[in-house]
């Protein structure tokens, strides 16, 4: 069941080898089917190089498997948390992409420093609180994506404008309409991290940018005035 | 029309992957026809690897489409704005090469420190100041041309002599005698970055380089008594 | 004779220019067979483009050649006094990669920052004392494994559970349980120490990652109550 | 006349590229040889993916042309003067090679840290003082030469046993046995530049090496006692 869905992130799958982002493993992609309420995710520690579409697991909004003989991603309570919390996102990937993950073990969300950021993230990006002991100790990955919806939900941040969030220690997990968007969007985190630390090198006293900046680049790609791109 | 201006614009967009200046879609090279007043352009938001020579857009100097079935860039005012400006010049490139970016995102221009930047550019890539309010919330692509121009005219720079500049919070535009060269001009402008930026880090006192050396690396690859390369 | 052993050698030497972790021949990866004590190795300064298997050089455990009509690597001395030491590995490999031999020549051991680390080694990645003046003008290579090993009976690791080290003012090594599985570590050291490098310039102050996430994160991939990857 | 230098001169040249050590012409690689006092070099700005063996110049021990349809390097100056000067080289390379520039543009010479340093150059890869008005206004190739010769006079150090020396607000140049050595030494000193600038950023106060450390693994590669590689 769900072929074209499994078809779709297994491609994502793909494109983490392809874009860079992954050092063996280190990474999944998922995407929901929120009719049925099902959701499709790499099996767990499954090399990308021998990875077929027919391995991808099906498991329900509770992690329960529903279809496929490999274990699903370790990572799953972390992705069906998110797809329960965000209504609006149809893929989630989570990789360690090196520069991204700098930002997670510094602690630190990622400021808007410019027009790069600002074309996909309406502002920071940001980094959860540190996880408790409880937490840890506790159901993890599942405690992973409820310290991930906090930090929206505390900060007043809209998870579809800003489709992407460090894990403190960790590293991150992004998210987007659907599993390749998703992938597109993690793409642009690690650029974003990578220009943004060079930039506080330049400049530790960068200030995020104006916002007036950040409304003018972010509308330009996104919502009903939006007039970047083909219609 | 400008079939031959169409396929050199096509192929200096193609350079932009090829030497790692681009993620996704952003960026843009445009040439232009100076008989003509036509300037070709690449259209909005279309993959590089989609891209076909037939869908480059001929637009005027107003940035009015002259020709061509897809929308121009989304910065097609900012090309024709420094066309109309800078009458030396006949190929713009505009990355978010991340090197550069991330100079444009601290405020800086990137300093005259060697002789590779001596071989091509006669002083600092200067970097503009940032946008006012009204810049950015009216003709904003119109006016990222302008404050470009502001920063060459006010501070008494030739765009012929420093073919590349940084908009603040933003990133690098590149110019140079048609599209082709516009591009090489933008690689150096990355390497350049990327290399002052670790000069910095060695020396965070590092002076510009001696005048006299300057003008001598310059004046050996430009102008009348250049004698780099064949004749 | 050891014929698989050669050949699996052979393999994990291949793999060093593949991961990127060797420039020229700045490298060498080692195996054992414990059951007749002998190490199987690469032969010293030959290009991997050149090298075969049938050219992997047998070694006795106090470093006396028992097959092969090469020298082998002149690290030799240094793996066998580790495979004497550490009865747990079956593979090594050193290299001179750049971002871990960067904490080397600093003299830093690498902190565990964050669950990248935590997923392969169980607190930090430590760097020797650098070497006394016996020591280097002595027989040098057995000198550097010791130094090694008192590295890790001193301070109470466990070469089994943090499988890897920086020689100060040198370089890594790396092992695991065969040739591959060293070679795999040698990759995470390598992306450890340049997440770890970028951590630190973003927050200089940035503490070890919380124990109970370094046991969590170890774990998950490690030991009896293992639950990441398949069974 | 002198096929065989040019051969080994073009394919010396073609290895830049192969190595990552040139972006455009940015580089130029002649050879010696020294019974005839002829000298083989590449041509002035030929793009390496156009370069052939056939194009390689020949020009005497002062610089004028005793072969080849082409204007040799704008550096040949530079290089004829390092073979006069060192008897003991027979090939040298100049690039702008990112990192070693960035260690020329901070007018610092990349100090002995590690190991890496130790097996190539024995000690410090010197940085030349700035040039004077003079010397850039007057022969500034030739001055080049002079500069760097200066400096391994005045501070005594042996152009044998540190093959390369970094010209202050320029860029390295390098040297060896023969035309493919000096290569190989010139993507020695762009990792250990690479290197070193990372461990100043991890440890700003890191001391150069130890001299018995650097004594030992100069001499295990260099001498008649070496013991590295097959005899």
């Amino acid at each position: 069941m769900l072929e074209s869905l499994k078809q779709a992130v297994w491609e994502a799958n793909m494109e983490l080898p392809k874009y860079g982002l992954v050092t063996f493993t280190w990474g999944n992609v998922s995407g929901i089917d929120r009719e049925r309420g099902l959701v499709a995710i790499k099996p767990s520690g499954v090399p990308y190089e021998e990875l077929r579409a027919d391995q991808i697991v099906i498991v329900d909004l509770e992690g329960n498997v529903a279809e496929g003989g490999l274990r699903p991603s370790s990572d799953t309570p972390t992705h069906v948390a998110l797809y329960r919390a965000f209504p609006g996102i149809g893929g989630i990937v989570h990789t360690h992409s090196p520069w991204a993950t700098s930002w997670a073990q510094a602690g630190r969300g990622i400021p808007a420093l410019g027009t790069t950021h600002a074309d996909y993230f309406y502002g920071e990006i940001p980094c959860t609180r540190p996880m408790t002991e409880a937490e840890i100790t506790g159901a993890y990955e599942l405690e992973t994506g409820n310290v991930l919806i906090e930090t929206f939900r505390e900060r007043g941040i809209d998870p579809n404008q800003v489709p992407a969030a460090l894990v403190c220690s960790h590293a991150p997990f992004c998210w987007g309409k659907d599993p390749h968007n998703a992938v597109h969007n993690a793409v642009v985190v690690e650029e974003t991290a990578k220009m943004a630390l060079h930039t506080f090198q330049l400049n530790p006293a960068a200030p995020p940018m104006d916002q007036r900046l950040l409304d003018r680049h972010y509308l330009r790609k996104h919502g009903k005035n939006a007039y970047y791109g083909q219609k």
